[in-house]
């Protein structure tokens, strides 16, 4: 490596039994850069994305992608600066986002799976947010999983997160009703500023079910699930007919990777109600990413798009800030400025 | 009633608990039936079909249609002859069929909800069977719901029940692998007959995930779900990517009716295999019968289709007829020849 820059990263010292804490992550401050090989780019990273599904390849388990083993760079995608290429499709100081940046300060891609990213139509960093993976996922589990009509109510948890403020100002827009669900009074609010229509605060209220009943007269037409677990139990019992839950995370159950997960399950409802439960990945909708981004775009030009960044500082932050995610400690998409 | 006819017939006599027994039936030997009104057809019934559907209807929770209150008549479809009409569309002597029959030997039925049965196309009863309703919901739940298409492995529960034999034969058809669940080796003798692939009696499997593993070494694409309970649950730990549930019945809740059913979830199966769970009513289907019974009709000009009833006599039988079917005793259709 012609710039002798020394790395700084985050490997998996175990796999975690339930929630994982510090002791699962070990930091390497000092580890020397590879040679890159050809159609290889080294990238300096400006923003690391801190994303739930992480959580689901830190396990022995097999998942929808490979496992990061004890020892391994632990992934994450991110978006920087190209400062050594191989690959005739990039030059230094381009900008370019990618799946597979990893943990860590400096990384070594291949060209074949970096995009480009354009600083002057966007920051840079909504290229991991409302115009990356959580957009993408937004527009795919709400229009297409959720199949979401106008008059119809939509009920979002993880309402303030990243894929949540998307898709519920995309419910608003198509002329959806549109429910927040959320873990305090701050995030309920940003929820109310970008448009959702009402706001549950799950973790203060005593009958869920209830609830989700009061704001829901009509029941719930789309869930768009970021959660499993007790919003998703408290759903459950309030289908509208022909109702559809858009699978999309399972944060709730980050402490039962590899366990079962044991609770009411809802057969009969969801054939009284003629109910669909459906898993999505947003890489499924790789082939229609442009038609997402172009609709989300066209709402960030109008200037009524509101999205709200929670940014740590440096590569040290990146573990706890994950632990945070998982106890929903974030409020707004979750980065770590590098 | 110019006839002067005397009706038996069964009553709830009181809403289960648990799983019903006979004596939440009451037997009414001397019921005099009511005048006609105008656009009414007072029926003698031929055939009464027993299903699991009635199960949901005897409980004071909402579901998918009214439900039966204590003294009230059971409800069952029919197959019988028009013995008075004061319909213009029905004259005496013709066969009809009607979902309204109930659990009595005469009915009074409104003609708009009547269909007429031509005895010389097929033996009447199967107008309560592979050309009725559980005909038309093997043929959408497979096609429509299941979204079965040639190559895919597709299990059904109740596999040689009035909805699975027709599922099977079609799945086959249709250049699916079909295999078969049922609850003894002479239903499994059954389902080989008619086509299935390969067979399992889940009475007698010690590990049901590892032998659906053992059958469905790509894993399950299509689960006709016709029972809930220990097959689902072994079916989700199997599933193939992109695998959809048509759940079609939940049988083996039958004592859970009301009651929450506790036990394993599989939130984070359906989220990484992007499997579909969809519950569905053959009765939103209805604008295309026409379709599905032309189809199976197909079959069975061919030649080719086999169909097992099960028949037993008199209106007397109707309750132990039901409850057995609940214990998975039937073989085949079950039908009371009247």
């Amino acid at each position: 490596m012609s710039k002798n820059l020394i790395n700084r990263r985050w490997v998996l010292a175990d796999y975690p039994e339930a929630m994982p804490d510090e002791t699962h992550f070990q930091f390497e401050a000092s580890v020397p850069l590879p040679v890159l090989e050809e159609d290889q780019i080294l990238v300096q990273a400006h923003f690391l994305s801190v994303d739930p599904y992480m959580r689901g390849r830190i396990s022995p388990e097999a998942g929808y992608t490979a496992g990061v083993k004890p020892g391994g760079l632990l992934p994450a995608g991110g978006v920087g600066e190209v400062i050594e290429s191989r690959s005739n499709l990039f030059d230094e100081g381009e900008f370019v986002e990618s799946m597979n940046f990893g943990w860590q300060e400096y990384s070594v891609l291949s060209a074949g799976s970096t995009q480009k990213v354009d600083p002057a139509l966007a920051p840079i960093q909504s290229s991991l947010s409302y115009l990356g993976m959580p957009g993408m996922t937004a527009y795919f589990g709400l229009f297409d999983v959720g199949a979401a009509k106008p008059g119809e109510t939509v009920l979002i948890s993880a309402a303030s997160g990243a894929v949540g403020q998307v898709a519920g100002q995309l419910a608003k827009a198509h002329g959806c009703r549109a429910v927040a669900v959320a873990s305090n009074e701050a995030k309920l609010d940003w929820c109310r500023e970008i448009g959702y229509d009402i706001g549950i605060n799950y973790r203060e209220t005593e009958d869920l079910p209830k609830m989700i009943n009061d704001c829901c007269p009509n029941g719930v037409d789309v869930y768009f699930d970021n959660t499993a677990g007790p919003i998703h139990d408290a759903v459950m019992q309030n289908l509208n007919l022909n109702a559809r839950v858009a699978v999309c995370g399972v944060v709730s159950l980050a402490d039962k990777i590899g366990k079962p997960d044991i609770g009411q399950r809802y057969l009969r409802q969801i054939l009284v109600n003629r109910a669909r439960i459906q898993g999505f990945l947003v890489f499924d909708f790789a082939e229609r990413y442009d038609e997402a981004r172009d609709y989300i775009s066209g709402f960030v030009r109008d200037g009524t798009f509101k999205f709200k960044e929670d940014i740590s500082d440096g590569i040290e932050s990146m573990a706890k800030s994950f632990i945070d995610l998982l106890h929903s400690e974030n409020f707004g998409k979750k980065l770590i400025k590098i």
